[in-house]
C-alpha cells in the first residue's frame, strides 16, 4: 500500500483538518463532529443541502461546499456511511429556518442513516426532506445497493438544487428540481485498476494486466463484466450505449456531459474518451451545453472513468449556469 | 500499460480534439498546429501569453488558457518539448500588436525551441520576450536540465503575469512580475510510482513496493535519494525544510502553498500532506494568503506531489487574487 498517509485509522480526520486549513473561505469544521460546513453558515431563510457519505470519493462531497451548492458535508469513514447522529448535527448546523435538504447517494446504509436523521431533526421540528440520486445505469441493485447506485450524477444534483435554494426558492421547489436532475441523470463507469481502502491495506479487488471492468461502482463492487482493455473510443461507445438506451434524446435536445475520472486516470485519458464521447453525441443530434471533464466523483485511487448525461429542459440549464463558487465546481 | 487511450503515438492529437470539444466557451485549437488558444485570440492591444512543453502534464498548460492567464498553449508530444515552428505559430496566432510572453519551464530542450521560436518571430517584427521558470529547489542540474528544473511553481507564473496583461500592461511590466513571482517561488517532488510513456510502454524507472523518491522531477528524473516509504507529516516536513532553506521569511510575511498531485495520488491524501504543510508554516509564522490543493501540473499517472511556496509582496499578491477562468485555474 503507498499512500501519503499517517495511520490508516485516521486518514478522514487528517483530510478534513487539511481542507479546513486550506479553505477557509469556503468552508469551516464544526465542532460536533467529521463535517465541513460552508463559513458562513447557518444562512438564515435559506433551504439548507446536506449531503455526504463515505470517505475517498473527493472531491465529493466536502469539494462542493459553498455558494450555489452545499451547506454541509458529512464524512463518514472510507466508504462507509456516516452514523444518523452525526448526519443530525450536520443538518442542526447548517438549518436557517427554511428547512433542509439531503441529497443522498443511493447505498442502503446511506439511505437508512439519512432516513434517521431525518427523523431526529423531524422531532426537533427542523423541516427536513430528502432526494436518492441513482443514477448508475450498470447494474440493478448491488453489494450494498437495492435499485440503482448513485454516483457522478450526484453532482449536477448538488449544483442544481443549491442554485435553487440561493435564489431563495421553498423546500418544496429545491426538492422539485432536485428530483428532476435524478430522474434526467444517467452515468456509467469503468475501471482499469482496483483501490486500497487505507484500513483494510489490501486491493479491493484484482484485475488481471490486460483487464477491466465495466459497469463498477465507486467502491469497487461487481460491474456488468470483465474483458481485455479495449481502446479508449470502444469504452466510451460502450459506456454511452447503455447509458443512452435509458434515456430518450429527441434531435436537437441538450445535455450536459461529465466525463468523470475515478481519480488514477490523468486528465489526459478523460480528454481522449471525451473525444469518441463528444463525437457520438453530436452524431446523435444532441446538443451539448456544457461539458465537465475532471475528478469529480472518484474512488481512492482508482484508475478508471465514468461518462454522465443530463438532460436539460430549460429550467435544469438555466440552474446549471447560475454561479457557484466551490473548490471542485465552479461556474464563473 | 493500463491507459485509456486508442494509438499511443496519437494520444496528444486525440486529448487536443477530446479539449477543444469540451470547452469551446475557454479556447479553440489552431489550423497551425497542436496548439490551443483562446477563443477570442488575438486579443487587440493586449500582451499576450504563451506557454507550452511536452504533454502529460495536465491541466498543464491548456488548462490555463482563458481570461487573466495563458493566450496559448503550444502542446509537444509526451514529455517532449514542442518544435520551434509550433511554437512560432502560436505566437503569430496570439498577437494583439503589444508583444508576446513566453512563459517557458526551464528544460533544455524548452529552452532552446523557444528561444528559436522567438527569433523567428523577432525576424517577424513581433515584439516578443521570455521568462523561464526554475522553481524546483531539489537538484541543480539534472538529466534535461541546466540549472533547477521548472515545475509546479510555473502556474503562479501564469497567473500573475497574466493578471498584469489582462490589466492592459505593457510587456516590459507584464515580464517584470512574471520574473518577480519566479524569484519568488520555490517547489519540490516526491513520487511513489513511476508513470509510463505511452509510446515506449515501459514505465520510466521503477521503485520498490516499499521506496519512495524525494526530489523527482516531473519527467521521473532522478531526485535527490530514495528511501523507505514514511508517514505524510514526514514527507511534508522534508520537501518544506528544502524550501524553505532556499527562501527567507520574516515574521508575518505573506505566502501563497500549492499541494500540487502528481496524478495518480488521490485528493484525500493531498489534503493529508496540506495538513501538514499549514501546521509547520503557521508555526513558522508565515501568513498563508491562499493555498491550492490539487493537479495542476501532473506527470501522467504517476503517484506523489510537490509542494510550492510563493513569497507575496502587496503586488503579487493583489495579481494573484484578479479574477481568473480557465479549467484549470478559477479565481472568483
Amino acid at each position: 500500500m503507498k499512500k501519503l498517509i499517517n495511520n490508516p485509522n485516521f486518514v478522514v480526520e487528517d483530510m478534513i483538518q487539511g481542507i479546513a486549513a486550506a479553505h477557509p473561505e469556503y468552508l469551516r469544521k464544526s465542532t460536533k463532529g467529521n463535517i465541513l460546513m460552508r463559513s458562513d453558515a447557518p444562512v438564515k431563510g435559506k433551504v439548507a443541502l446536506v449531503s455526504g457519505g463515505g470517505s475517498g470519493h473527493e472531491p465529493a462531497h466536502a469539494g462542493y461546499i459553498g455558494r450555489g451548492m452545499l451547506s454541509a458535508a458529512v464524512l463518514g469513514s472510507v466508504f462507509t456511511s456516516p452514523t444518523p447522529d452525526q448526519i443530525y448535527e450536520a443538518i442542526k448546523e447548517v438549518d436557517g429556518g427554511k428547512g433542509v435538504l439531503l441529497i443522498i447517494k443511493n447505498y442502503t446504509g446511506d439511505v437508512m442513516n439519512f432516513d434517521m436523521a431525518k427523523d431526529m431533526a423531524d422531532m426537533d421540528g427542523i423541516k427536513v426532506d430528502s432526494v436518492v440520486v441513482n443514477d448508475d445505469v450498470a447494474v440493478e441493485d448491488s453489494t450494498f445497493t437495492a435499485g440503482r447506485r448513485g454516483i457522478a450524477g450526484t453532482v449536477f444534483v448538488h449544483k442544481i438544487s443549491g442554485a435553487k435554494a440561493e435564489q431563495g426558492a421553498s423546500l418544496e421547489e429545491v426538492k422539485r428540481v432536485a428530483e428532476k436532475t435524478v430522474a434526467n441523470v444517467r452515468s456509467m463507469g469503468m475501471a482499469l485498476t482496483p483501490c486500497i481502502v487505507p484500513a483494510a491495506g489490501n486491493p479491493n479487488f484484482t484485475l488481471k494486466d490486460d483487464e477491466m471492468e465495466i459497469g463498477i461502482g465507486i467502491h469497487g463492487e461487481p460491474g456488468i463484466h470483465r474483458e481485455k482493455i479495449k481502446r479508449a473510443d470502444d469504452i466510451a461507445e460502450e459506456l454511452l450505449d447503455k447509458i443512452l438506451k435509458d434515456m430518450t434524446f429527441r434531435n436537437g435536445e441538450e445535455a450536459a456531459v461529465m466525463v468523470n475520472g475515478m481519480s488514477g486516470t490523468p486528465l489526459m485519458e478523460l480528454y481522449i474518451i471525451n473525444k469518441r464521447v463528444n463525437e457520438i453525441l453530436t452524431q446523435k443530434g444532441i446538443n451539448i451545453h456544457r461539458t465537465f471533464v475532471g475528478e469529480y466523483m472518484t474512488s481512492l485511487e482508482m484508475a478508471g472513468c465514468s461518462i454522465t448525461l443530463l438532460k436539460l429542459d430549460r429550467e435544469l440549464k438555466e440552474l446549471l449556469d447560475e454561479k457557484s463558487n466551490t473548490l471542485g465546481f465552479k461556474v464563473v
